[in-house]
């Protein structure tokens, strides 16, 4: 697969199929996320598989448990299942319904893999992730590239406590996303974005780019719900669509 | 090129030829970026590329002269001229002259991205970096595909007020990283890591992952200093060389 299409094409995939990832293919989706930079090549990311093992199980419950709960809460919070969503065929029902089979089906996801950050001294918090979350992008383009789909997320932070005790993660360390892979199930949607030049400044914040301009073809996030108080997303917001890419 | 190919190819590039980037193929670097995935694809991030214009220019020298002082703390602090250093032939003494090249140059760079984070409510500062350094990683995945090279660096950090007030940044939005792109100038070494299996367990924290074996051919980060006290990096260190990747 082609670099530049790989990029183009890796979306958030939550429904697998239940067929095993073979280590050989495990260890080499692992063994890209690692090229990945990180701050003076330090590389403080470890990567915790869970696989079949009976505290890998036992992990995926605890991750699963969490989730369903925060999902339930969002999809109430959110009205998933109000306005549109009362329309089983329009983009908000099929979101939820994604997410729903996505949350139940945790416990039995072939891999999760646990990307751990190792503790820093000297940098404060957003920027520890400079050396953390380009591997977990690498680790998704390679899933990709090998005929897998994945998708990070952060549900692990609400029972970090009970997998540190389930898993022996030093309090020190910091579970930094929780990556699910398998192989894709069923079609899945095109990736959607905003309009490269609704986020692209030429020179000083907010000055247009005018040739930021997407090829040919680039689908976009349509406008979406009114802009959160605490957003500065711009004038097309998210759809529930988007919501699962 | 080939996904899993750039990504193992893929490293920090320091040394620019003076060729300008494109705007087309800025344009599909910073696309190809924003690909990348991010929280309920809220997508939390814009693009500030830094150019030729004045304030492109006088922001480049801000961020230049905070480089230049923080490398020249860090140089004498790493004792970067001391012990094998003094061998103008040593991995320590190279890396000193690519990364003093590098901040004496900064003003000139062709291309820098100042990759700025919109403001987020809810959630802690490492896993804000999730929506935000996937796309930086994707940025730098790109620019190798169409031929350029960089490397993403935070030292704005020090200059964060005098960089808003050049470019007109708002007080809420975060500088994430700093990218320099360019055409590479001369030879650059290969990218080395940690051995797979020091940094990948299995089902339980430090637990051996006997698969994690690394693909015939693949270059090693060398035993180095010391570990840090607040550093769980492991049996092997990072080596002098290897600051540079």
């Amino acid at each position: 697969m082609d670099l530049l299409d790989g990029m183009a094409t890796t979306r958030a995939i939550r429904r697998y199929r239940p067929d095993p990832v073979p280590e050989a293919d495990l260890a080499s989706i692992l063994w890209h996320a690692t090229r990945a930079p990180s701050g003076s090549n330090r590389q403080p990311v470890r990567y915790l598989a869970l696989r079949d093992g009976p505290e890998a199980r036992r992990a995926k419950a605890v991750i699963g448990e969490a989730a369903r709960a925060a999902w339930g809460a969002k999809r109430a919070q959110d009205g998933y299942d109000e306005g549109s969503g009362a329309d089983a065929s329009s983009p908000k029902a099929r979101t939820a319904r994604t997410m729903q089979a996505y949350v139940d089906g945790l416990d039995d996801v072939p891999v999760v893999v646990l990307v751990c950050a190792l503790p820093r001294r000297s940098v404060t918090g957003l920027h520890v992730g400079a050396s953390v979350y380009p591997a977990c992008q690498n680790l998704l383009l390679a899933a990709r590239a090998l005929g897998y789909g994945g998708t990070m997320m952060m549900w692990h932070g609400l029972v970090e406590d009970r997998l540190r005790a389930v898993l022996g993660i030093p309090d020190e360390v910091t579970v930094a996303a929780t990556v699910t892979l398998g192989v894709p199930e069923g079609r899945h949607g095109p990736v959607r974005r905003l309009p490269l030049g609704d986020v692209v400044f030429d020179g000083r914040w907010e000055a247009p780019a005018p040739w930021a301009v997407d090829p040919p073809g680039t689908r976009f996030t349509a406008a979406g719900p009114p802009r959160r108080p605490d957003s500065l997303t711009g004038g097309a917001g998210t759809t529930d669509g988007a919501r699962e890419t």
